[in-house]
């Protein structure tokens, strides 16, 4: 009887914005904690970065289409391998994080990629050297019946997307002070 | 003495766009015959998609720093191939478009990713396939003295990228005919 | 009691290929249908290709392990979602296989990698216009109870990942016919 | 007349490793300087881990096809922005290293990619943190008259990868020390 509802596949990007938001907070990840990743990376490039600049970056990016499949099916594979839910040799992969496994990592780089390829060597930084929260879910993921294999990798890519569109808004910034031109309406930053 | 001039790296998005369609131009390609390449793929999937939305999405992406650089550089390395200014096995490489070489493929994919995944496999089937203004710049390429093999997949790539920009148009359409919710403004389709 | 001993986490590549190919058939999938693309794919532009080599680059790509990582939580997720076990709008999204996901393609491209970006391009073409297997198991997935949104875009990943490898094989042969060398063993084709 | 002899576009991996040697050496490279930045990465994580291993797989991976491509594009794209060969702005962004300018580090992670994505986020570790021979070429790329854009991310790359392939390597071993079962042929560490 309930599969006679057709099924809601497609979301907007306000519902979208949304559930991820809850998703990262119920994992334990506040926005404030991933606008900080791109507020430490970029303003150590300038003095012009504003927190709001960094938060409002965060928000846009967690209403793309392809950030909330990634968020949502990474958040969940976390959670089905704390519950031991996965048959085969991949459950106990996932669980420890074993080094050389990079499916997270993969996901990382095509999230870091919407903002072109600055967010995936970002991201390669974040990932290698955990900063902030990234260091904080990767300490949390060794407890016992934690596991946040694929979420840091996620958080890190929000991040280092964010701050690769901080960067394209300063630039655009300063290109338009060399030409005092005003702005095209069609060619906001994305 | 010229030297003293401080260069212009940063543009802003409305002359970058304005460059890269004056580069495209100049090497034989029209805009609209990219946006038919768009228009092609995503109306076999919707009766919705209009030629002014495809042509919209050409020109946001060739306002994207990332693809200027890849629109500039790669009309570059194709006139130089075609001056044999190239040393060494490459420039031949370049100049036959030997199957095996695929920077220009890297190039193409790094484009198209910059709107998701789907970008990437609609450009692989737009390069294995070769439709419309690519296949017209392929063949013009095996002509004597003119080098295409760049050039070609950077169409394709924004072709691909257009694409699914308008795809995701139509999904976020869908999305509030279902909510009856009218647009977040910060969440406008990048 | 049972979690005393310690986790096996890492694999032998003769075990991943046994694991491996033990997965694909419980999924349906033979490895000589993988070859099978792999040799239409390359049997195209040669006349040396024989089904032999399609199928050692089956097995060779198989016994990889990010190829072993990549396959087993592919067929776990789609297990998974046919078990309906994930929450929240990803278990619809994934069990409906919606057009604008596009994770599994993130992963098949990483495995088309694996032997360079023609790889990547002949992967694009297989998602998008389905040869062989990967059609058989896009259209089994519609079926009531079966998932596959993963497993297809993995077999067409491995397809075009072998495809790669013979035809970087036949270019080997080419260029040791223009030179009568003998080969150089540190350098097998990998 | 020197055009009636056949062009030679395909090389075996003998040749591409020493054109590639050679290419590198003459733009200030030494190979030992590759092999020392994936010893330096992987000795943190391994006492077992040798000199020699690192140069086998530096030399390993210069005689790869889609490696000779992009060390030989690489070196003429840097050499061709020395001698002012490009026109229009990509002239000045490659030849000051623009820091948005992003189409090296595309290239880079399509080397890294070859072994797999722990390559790729290596690759921006070393890309961000710039270590060894990766820093010398950045620095001394802002002399003047000197342009080493191209060259310190393929550099970087090309360490990034044998990184990965020590790596895989070591799992090759310790995984053998488990099952005690002898190596099988066909899957040699590629």
């Amino acid at each position: 009887m309930a599969d006679t509802k057709p099924k809601k596949l497609v979301f907007t990007r306000q519902e979208m914005f949304e559930i991820n938001k809850k998703t990262l907070n119920k994992r334990g990840v506040q926005l404030e904690a991933i606008a900080e990743i791109c507020y430490q990376q970029q303003s150590k490039y300038s003095d012009d970065v504003s927190r709001d600049v960094c938060m409002e970056s965060v928000e846009k990016i967690l209403s793309l289409r392809d950030v909330f499949h990634h968020i949502q099916l990474a958040a969940e594979i976390d959670r089905l391998a704390e519950e031991k839910m996965f048959q085969g040799p991949i459950q106990d992969i996932i669980y420890e994080d074993l080094g050389m496994f990079g499916i997270d990592e993969t996901m990382g780089l095509d999230v870091a990629g919407l903002y072109g390829t600055i967010g995936q060597t970002n991201f390669g930084d974040i990932d290698v050297n955990k900063h902030g929260i990234v260091k904080r879910l990767n300490d949390a993921g060794k407890e016992d019946g934690i596991c946040h294999t694929f979420l840091d990798d996620i958080v890190g890519a929000i991040a280092a997307a964010a701050s690769t569109r901080v960067a394209q808004i300063l630039n655009e910034d300063l290109a338009h002070e060399d030409t005092g031109v005003k702005r095209f309406s069609i060619f906001d930053i994305k």
